[in-house]
């Protein structure tokens, strides 16, 4: 039996197309894009096809994409780049209590040069509402930085709602989007949205790790963090990891359309939950409006930790949380006032678009066969 | 006829070795390295054997390793992360004016901030001594930062030499060595010498783009500069490039033993330079104790530009000085003095173990003809 792959927000199956493209351009087309001679000027033409098809994906235009080497780099670019941009601005930043680890950490380091950080709560279901967002801003706003999808509950936070009200009360901050958990799943229109810049990463997505992306609106100024030469702009130095970038692009080409996408997680979603609904002791924690590819639960009196390994044991593989967070108690949970136990035995099923009903199945089965065989603590 | 590759200073081909094992990764061992199931531990176990290959091509513990987006990001976080995590040392910096444009950039962001930065000047062979770097140190030195290699003229600056002398005048200085174009090629004992840490890049040895790496000696300290998850002992956040990471191994564990490489490339060389010596007009500029695998020369009345298109036509790839400058004059040569029409006509030569006595030939043929056929100006 295959084994059944369940934490795709944690990171994806790099699918064909994207692995063939890496290796061609490996081996091939291995030029250095600011090489002078033709060598160098295909594997520019590489990243330009690439930068096409993820600006698409975004709803941008391709002039306003700085590849990187993945999310976490592009929401430290977005967030310390963009204050940075601004000495003289206010100090103030409007953030969530639920970001990924890559923004808190950043905004953590901004309270300590002395800035104001407000870190919204969601409320127990996980949800934050564009009204709290707008709220929270005041004149000297200098950044907004929210993601769209919570990697741990799905919840989808509607930054977008929030923008003209930002504006009308900080029309300097910066608005960034960590957009990691929702790049190529959800329909995304950044450049209509109004954002200034937007984080996605390779990896979640079918694509490769070590590579990621910051759309930043024409005009929205980052100061570099990665210097050197002329790459991307002057804001991105450093040589293109061309075979990722291409790879990336490759990845974006073979999704399907999102509401295709969209339609196949309802699917398999409505399927685990009629299951999930049924085992006795089984909580769901699920945010209104929330995406379907994340299902989140809690299973009070089993620790997470010891269910993913009966789970691997079985060849099923979902997560207890961020993979980022590596086994500390997640600070999202904690954040939406989740009960000690819940917290202990939650469990995050993420679906990619390869995962079958029969995944579904198994998982249940074996969460079933886990609770009546594991001793309950 | 095969193309003739004679830009590996620039970038190398991937080997195969590395391109399989990358391929491999992005399609079998997906897993994210920080998740606690079987996967993840599986990513993990490709990250350990890589770092071990890593470490020994550069002569240190496997523990004093951080993978980073490549060399620019790696002497990014040595110089500006060194430098803050001293912020009540000194406001000295030593530094060479031949350096990547990523130490260059690094340390004229740190004189903005009001740091006084020494930069040697080569002689005209494109030397600089050991005596030179530690004579510019002082008790207020709060970092040293000067390449193995240059990565035009092939000069191989001996900074080994110059530890015990700055660590006697500045004892709290970092030191820290760009080794890209060394690593692979030149026999390291990087944690003998003392450095406090080195940078090395996996596409200047047939690994993939994307990919470098930072050693850090035990006990010295940098400030993070790409904030989030606890990957790379905290000071290099973000899911890890596991594929490249993983290729970056399976490339140095190709490589042939250092002593074969310099002899096979001591003897590309001399029929190289045979040729050239016997071409009017040509000018070699050879740094004594320079690496065998970088030949610099100038032919005088012939823009770069005008002979690496000629020599493209042909499929003979060369460049005209570092990839990362793209057509802009080279500070390089500019710092050694070199007359204008030496400058503005300069060609690199940089070899492989791939490369043949039959690329020497027939880059030599080709320049003879460009020069016969292409108009002096």
């Amino acid at each position: 039996m295959a084994a059944v792959y369940l934490d795709n927000s944690a990171t994806t199956r790099v699918c064909r197309a994207a692995a063939d493209k890496a290796y061609e351009i490996m081996t091939e087309t291995y030029g250095n894009p600011s090489s002078l001679h033709a060598m160098g000027f295909r594997a520019e033409q590489e990243m330009t096809a690439a930068r096409k098809a993820v600006a698409a994906m975004l709803g941008v235009q391709p002039e306003g994409l700085i590849f990187t080497s993945g999310g976490t780099e592009a929401n430290n670019l977005a967030i310390l780049g963009s204050v940075a941009a601004h000495p003289h601005g206010g100090k103030h930043i409007v953030t969530t209590a639920v970001e990924h680890s890559s923004v808190a950490a950043a905004c953590d380091r901004l309270e300590q040069e002395g800035y104001t950080v407000t870190r919204l709560t969601p409320d127990e279901n996980g949800c934050i509402t564009p009204t709290q967002i707008a709220e929270a801003c005041r004149p000297d706003t200098v950044l907004v930085t929210v993601m769209l999808v919570n990697n741990e509950t799905g919840a989808r936070f509607l930054l977008e709602q929030a923008v003209p009200a930002i504006r009308q009360v900080a029309p300097k901050a910066h608005i960034h989007a960590d957009g990691v958990q929702a790049a190529g799943k959800l329909k995304l229109q950044v450049e209509r949205w109004g954002f200034d810049s937007l984080s996605a990463s390779a990896h979640k997505l079918h694509g490769p790790k070590g590579c990621g992306v910051l759309y930043l609106r024409r005009g929205a100024r980052v100061i570099p963090r990665n210097l050197g030469g002329k790459q991307e702009g002057g804001i991105r130095c450093g040589t293109e990891a061309v075979p990722l970038i291409a790879a990336f692009g490759a990845a974006v080409e073979q999704l399907p359309p999102v509401p295709v996408q969209l339609a196949r997680y309802d699917a398999l979603r409505q399927v685990l939950l009629e299951r999930l609904e049924n085992i006795p002791g089984v909580r769901l924690h699920l945010p209104e409006g929330g995406v379907p590819y994340i299902i989140h639960l809690s299973v009070p009196g089993y620790r997470s930790e010891t269910m993913l390994h009966f789970l691997a044991q079985q060849d099923i593989y979902v997560s207890s949380g961020s993979a980022c967070a590596k086994g500390a108690k997640s600070p999202v949970l904690t954040a939406m006032g989740l009960p000690a136990d819940e917290i202990d035995s939650a469990l995050r099923v993420s679906l990619c678009r390869d995962n079958t009903e029969e995944d579904m199945h198994r998982f249940a089965d074996a969460l079933q066969e886990a609770m009546s065989q594991l001793a309950r603590r």
